[in-house]
């Protein structure tokens, strides 16, 4: 079962840097690391991807996702049976042996084997998310004896940093339909609703409207919507709508971590309830003029600590630097919200920016009594940046004037 | 801080199991966990719980949580930052020190310590989920060197497994959310729809609508629809809604997952567009007679297998014995779809049901061109069980003919 539609250029990444870190293999559970190695997104967390540093890339995926893991480009696809009727096992119980299996007919018995083992974010893929955390070494432990396990964290987050030309097509998809969910959600947004049902309005195109852009078999996301006061609250990790109603001169700041296919978004629009007044207007134009000084740095070679000071002076010029409270970006595309993904836009990051990186550009204005942040989708080019988020990107096209 | 406005009865358990198990404390990260500790559930999963034997209960929480934190019972909570523009830290290098000190002032640092090791099947509690996994072990270490930690995942599944009597009641208000958003949206079920457009009328109402019944923070959930033919596979490990659009005659399995503040839903209804013709209504006969049967053996001291067989043994005696190709439920509050969850409704379950186990009941009949499951909650009482989604119970209320 050979499938190499797509992402070659992938494979070549993955074996230069497990070689790199003198590794034979590489052994993955969490779901978003299972895509980078495999193009499959699991839906549950059961999945197990291997790969190797001669360029083989098998997956031991659980019996009833098998369509979805022979979409991706593994070359060699092996399944197992998470639960039966004649035993109760834990998913790491029912892969035991067919990863031994796997593992011996890659000749990796006595390998040098990358594994999963500290901290991640993971984005969440379903209702629920199987971990394997210690079970996976132990498993290794058990079946392969004689290898040499080890924490591989630092490399899969590089791997995931630099997104490959066919995994940026995918991200774009995402975003395009994001795009359509902003637009629909925007036409919609009024006075009187929550912030709930105004959530609502845009989240619903995410999975119901999904274009056939891409072979997109899944789609969904999380939509928040933040108005007035709460919005002064949105710098936070995490965003929340609640039963406020929305209100003639309210800023709304909307939130979206949506995906197509494992592939994430992290955007945010704030819209305004008419025409914003002197104050929202100069918070529009410093926000607009934060972001485009921004852009304007992003090439390969550029340092992400001085895209994020190039925002974070603009803000001060324009008066607002201490409302500015959190970093100008992260990466984004495997990861949805975590502000570890490397390239890390933070005042003290030593990450450089390369081709392939994709990350948002934030810049946000949180007062006493309202906020404001837009966030833009880039992909770093050979020579600047596209931005993957074009849209409602000026004053005009956020003031819903009814 | 002392706030002790609920859950005595799930500090009296839990510092049961911990000297049952040998245990001076438990310290935990999976926001399941940290919510059966404190009654507060993490949104990012940053947050940290600890309960110790003489029963003191302390949460350490990043400090965009702590009013949520606070809400819980646990009697101290302290913050810690987890992100900061002065430097770029993971959350477990945030939260070290400050754990460090907690355990110091709990006089845990030469204690036993339990903690989360290998594997679980965790509700997802926001777009992405934040995993110490080996990083917990790893800081307790380093800051606790003299302390003995020990794997606690069984203890913390046996807790896990029986919910206390205000628990149960936030169940209970999570479940009539979910009857609210089935009403509603079958009331808008009709030919035509697309399987996505479906579930999106039964979701919206799951965060829109989710009335005042208790002090409820955060509302939403997952449904997803499968009909026709899409339902004849329905019994994998996860279900998935797609472009197929809903015809007369259809059987058209609506199923959900869904929560308030932590306390999961785990429910499916099949509903059929027009009258069921006569296959379909042996089927919602031999189920709802299943169910029934099963419904009717639930008590304390009743084994988990012999509720299984009970509702196989129906399902066989209809012709669709071989039809049913999963176990009869498992445990959900704490879980939602996890098979694993105590009790398991498996024909190889050693589990014996005790006063305040909530689990879902689910015959399924899987066919060629068709499927359709009937999945309830319930609470085991002192003598019998209470159903906790009492709702499109039967044949006609299932029966779409608008």
């Amino acid at each position: 079962m050979v499938h190499m539609s797509w992402n070659d250029g992938r494979i070549a990444i993955i074996q230069e840097a497990l070689r790199e870190h003198g590794l034979d293999a590489i052994v993955c559970a969490l779901p978003a690391n299972v895509l980078m190695l495999s193009g499959y997104w699991p839906v549950v967390g059961t999945a197990i991807a291997v790969a190797t540093s001669d360029g083989k890339t098998s997956v031991l995926a659980p019996q009833d996702e098998v369509e979805l893991a022979r979409r991706g480009y593994a070359q060699h696809v092996a399944t197992f049976h998470a639960g039966s009727l004649e035993r109760i096992s834990t998913a790491a119980q029912a892969a035991e042996q067919p990863l031994a299996a796997m593992l011996g007919s890659l000749d990796l018995l006595t390998a040098r084997i990358g594994f999963e083992s500290g901290e991640w974010l993971e984005p969440s893929p379903y209702a629920s998310l199987h971990l394997y955390c210690d079970a996976i070494p132990s498993v290794l432990k058990r079946i392969a004896p004689r290898a040499n396990p080890t924490n591989a964290d630092a490399m899969l987050r590089e791997l995931r940093a630099v997104a490959s030309p066919d995994e940026i097509n995918r991200i774009r998809a995402s975003c395009s339909i994001a795009a359509q969910a902003y637009q629909q959600g925007a036409a919609a947004l009024r006075g009187g609703a929550t912030e709930s049902q105004a959530a609502a309005h845009f989240r619903t195109h995410l999975y119901v409207t999904a274009p056939p852009v891409i072979d997109c078999g899944r789609a969904d996301g999380f939509v928040f919507c933040m108005s007035g006061p709460n919005a002064a609250t949105a710098h936070g990790a995490y965003a929340r709508s609640r039963g406020r109603a929305l209100a003639p001169g309210d800023l709304v700041l909307v939130h979206c971590n949506s995906y197509v296919d494992g592939y994430w978004t992290d955007i945010t629009r704030t819209f305004c309830i008419g025409s914003p007044n002197p104050q929202q207007h100069r918070m529009y134009s410093a926000i607009f003029a934060a972001r485009d000084a921004a852009l304007a740095m992003i090439r390969p070679g550029a340092r992400a600590a001085d895209i994020d000071r190039a925002a974070r002076d603009v803000l001060s010029q324009h008066g607002f630097g201490d409302a500015f409270k959190h970093s100008t970006g992260h990466g984004v595309g495997f990861a949805a919200i975590d502000h570890n993904a490397m390239p890390r836009l933070h005042p003290k990051s030593p990450d450089v920016l390369r081709e392939g990186m994709v990350f948002n550009v934030e810049p946000g204005i949180y007062l006493e009594d309202q906020g404001m942040r837009h966030c833009e989708m880039v992909a770093v080019t050979h020579d600047g940046c596209e931005r993957l988020t074009p849209f409602q990107a000026d004053i005009a096209s956020l003031s819903l004037l009814g």
